[in-house]
């Protein structure tokens, strides 16, 4: 069993080699190759955090995945990382673990993120020169990073409810309604539990990637919104769990049948009308994990 | 974070001590303690093999813990363990990691040897002199070694399928009816899917511990068995999901609402009148994982 530590793991991420990676799970998961585990869950109160564990194996591979995360949001006060955990990756023929992934976290951030950039490519329209980043926290920082780079654009405006967090993620500060009227394409990346994005903000061609909804309880873009666009979800049956998508089926405005998996769209492109509202669900998925550090670990293995 | 192998674990352990620990965490999993993840499954067909993760927190502790296994039964045709895996001991505190335990499956096999052992000094009558063991595989060996110390006991009787298996166990091989008739308390290991122990071969007073019925779909111990007996489980949620106990259960034989769960006895030990059956039914829960892991962790952490 080898212990590769972060810098080692991110010496060994190719963006491009990671998003091809991602891609073909997301193939495999949507033609039924996948097998996952039930999520694991524990919270912690005193100070508040919470852990997830996640597993998965894709069908005739030689290795499978587990990972375990956790996320200590007061940690920052005392000077620790807010996010840690591990990959496992163990052998699909024996059993043996061949590796831990010590990456606190940030494999899940980084996969997290080049989904949204292949959300992104996939949805947005050819004449995309604006995206807007909704929220300020790690994920509003990299899709800002792998959005803009897998559109090819330069100019990012950014929402907040704190201003100041804002300001960190580098592209120009503008009020929501403002954001929602002259971006092509929104990354959602809040926490909110109310819909931020509503019915009277959005215009014919909009494409959004809403990733901050990935859990029960939580919403982002408002079900007369989802109501009105076409819905990609990287996972039907989650999406109809938690999620914008199940808020709008709960709320009676979409159909669960309409729903389109992100790997089906990746294995069949569709030439969206320029006038279409576009919504991609991201919940998050285990074969993203699966894949990203299946990626690490085969580079890391073959360099010995 | 640590990576521990297995001889320094080994070298850890003091089986006194990990009774000690684990009889305190079946205590406060019966008191409400405990807050457990959903179990992990995943199966693997060629070769066959399968995976779990379980992790649990006890509230209030220091850390948590959460644990993959493995099991790969072709293994040893190339000369493998068949067993594999590793327990994560995590603060409660900032979700660090702070140690890998790579066990190779051997903290769950010792801690389910060693809660048999906690049971059987239970429910043993007080002229307990022969232990009767069925099955030939790890836990029958282990159970074996831990009860009959437990129980300060000699003589050993095995029963399995395969006679040749059973002799390497160590006690005197018999035939199961002659095992049930002179052994005073039964550990029973075995994936057997259609029950073993039968009432035409059992007698008032006779105690059992049925470790090996640890998932839907097996059966060691009889319905009408389990009819007589008065039942303790290690899980009254688990126990009523699968094992003898939810056979019985689901056969109409007995009432779910009498079971009694292990912690509960053992925070207040039952003087059993000498001719009532007893059985204990163990299925397995993480905080035996929980307590095993911290208690060799607590160790290797203060050796430095």
């Amino acid at each position: 069993m080898r212990v590769v530590d972060l810098p080692e793991i991110l010496a060994a991420i190719d963006a491009d080699e990671v998003t091809a990676a991602i891609e073909e799970g997301f193939r495999r998961y949507s033609s039924g190759q996948a097998e996952a585990m039930a999520v694991g869950h524990l919270s912690f109160e005193d100070p508040p955090g919470d852990c997830h564990a996640k597993g998965a194996y894709l069908r005739g591979d030689d290795v499978f995945v587990s990972k375990l995360t956790t996320g200590f949001y007061r940690n920052d006060l005392v000077g620790l990382p807010t996010s840690n955990g591990f990959s496992a990756v163990a052998s699909a023929r024996t059993g043996e673990i061949l590796a831990i992934l010590h990456d606190l976290g940030q494999l899940t951030d980084l996969r997290t993120a080049l989904t949204g950039a292949i959300a992104a490519r996939l949805i947005a329209r050819a004449d995309t020169r604006v995206l807007g980043i909704v929220g300020s926290g790690t994920q509003a920082t990299l899709q800002a990073k792998w959005v803009a780079r897998a559109l090819g654009i330069e100019t990012v405006l950014v929402w907040a409810r704190d201003p100041a967090k804002a300001a960190t993620i580098g592209g120009e500060v503008v009020p929501l309604a403002e954001l929602v009227a002259r971006a092509d394409l929104i990354v959602t990346t809040t926490p909110a539990k109310e819909a931020l994005i509503t019915a009277e903000m959005v215009r014919p061609g909009l494409r959004i990637v809403a990733v901050g909804c990935d859990t029960p309880g939580k919403s982002e873009i408002a079900p007369e919104v989802m109501a009105q666009a076409r819905i990609i979800v990287d996972s039907r049956s989650q999406c109809l769990h938690h999620g914008d998508t199940a808020n709008a089926v709960a709320a009676g405005l979409i159909d669960g049948n309409d729903l389109v998996e992100l790997g089906e769209l990746i294995a069949s492109p569709v030439d969206f009308a320029e006038d279409e509202i576009v919504v991609v669900d991201l919940t998050g998925v285990a074969v993203q994990d699966v894949q990203i550090a299946k990626a690490v670990w085969t580079r890391v293995s073959v360099r010995g």
